[in-house]
């Protein structure tokens, strides 16, 4: 049980963050720009996904990502040599992003104009899972080697998610992991998400993941049209 | 940066917890049990490593687990299937176990005379790694399917640990992962820890974890018997 004292201090740092959320999604919605919260488990395939897409539709859309850790520039160092702008952000050891960073990060300018911005968040699939960072939806990655009782054992973020991906499927064949079990207990906590299934290995989904996205931003874009 | 409000409930939060890691960590030395906090991202086969070491070493020594999780008991129940005490401590959305929530779940009793206890931390690479639980030893573990990069990326966890397990190395074949790389990067954040490559799937590696919890275990019997 917290404290009153730490229950203040952690409503107080909730409610700033909401605040400066709130001031980002007005910014990205004045670009046009689609915004994507990307939440795994360390090692899941989330620097491989943004690979995959910058890949598949990098001619197409201007893409953009930040990608937070506690660690390295690695994950940033990867994407800036597929030539899209990524700019890494250190927590100091935090276990995840929040608006704050997210704004801090984006200050320096270089991520103008895009048309889809992924937000790599720290690895991990609670922490990651509370915090707004003004962006457009909340995508979950979960690996088949990491087993297929996780939904359940992690219902925060995969009740959250407007998006699942399942990905690593290319290594199926070697693992136990019952697709259709995991598939049920995401649509038992969230009956209005979507599942994907991916591989970035050998492109399986990629295609659907891509007119996710054309799907979304056109809406958005259409929607901003209409409010001018 | 974080406020001197924030900073002081954070410092008194952890001073809390190291009072009664210390008592959990006296009454475990009276008790010669050997107490193991184990620490992975989801799905690296925390759960599955204590079930081989059961199935290995079960019949000579007396384990029992504690299962840390936000969800469900899932863990636990498949440990009591293989007749030994186990119980789960649900954080209540919380990202990590602490020394309180060690020493409630101890409580009710069922967990007296062990020779090993493992404590099965909340899935995660870095507040898990922060809180003492008055264990003897954190054991780290690293799945092959999470990728070479990850001791630097998490360096809190793994300069930490005294003992690294690289877990799945029956899914080697099919995964590009560098295992002299991750060697040396984790003898450079931590000179004295040890590897161990294992599969809790086809054995490989358990008899040498077994025989270092062994090792481990008879030093601190006699130590205890010394000190008597």
């Amino acid at each position: 049980m917290k404290t009153t004292m730490e229950a203040n201090v952690s409503e107080r740092v909730h409610c700033e963050n909401d605040s400066i959320a709130a001031l980002l999604r007005e910014r990205f919605s004045e670009q046009s720009t689609l915004v994507l919260d990307l939440i795994s488990s360390p090692g899941s395939g989330k620097t491989s996904l943004i690979e995959a897409t910058v890949r598949a539709v990098g001619k197409d859309y201007r893409i953009g990502a930040l990608t937070g850790g506690v660690g390295t520039e690695r994950d940033a160092e990867r994407l800036r040599a597929l030539g899209i702008p990524a700019r890494q952000i250190l927590t100091g050891g935090g276990c995840h992003l929040d608006a704050r960073l997210v704004n801090s990060a984006l200050s320096p300018g270089g991520f103008e104009g895009l048309d889809l911005l992924f937000i790599e968040n720290v690895g991990g699939l609670i922490c990651p899972a509370t915090h707004d960072l003004g962006e457009d939806l909340k995508v979950a990655l979960l690996s088949v080697t990491e087993g297929d009782d996780k939904p359940f054992k992690y219902p925060g973020i995969f009740s959250r998610a407007a998006l699942t991906l399942i990905t690593k499927v290319d290594l199926l064949p070697y693992v136990s992991f019952d697709l259709d079990a995991v598939r049920a207990e995401l649509a038992s906590l969230n009956p209005a998400g979507r599942v994907i299934v991916t591989s970035a290995m050998t492109g399986d989904g990629i295609w659907q993941w891509c007119q996710t996205l054309s799907d979304r931003l056109s809406a958005k874009v259409s929607v901003a049209s209409w409010v001018v």
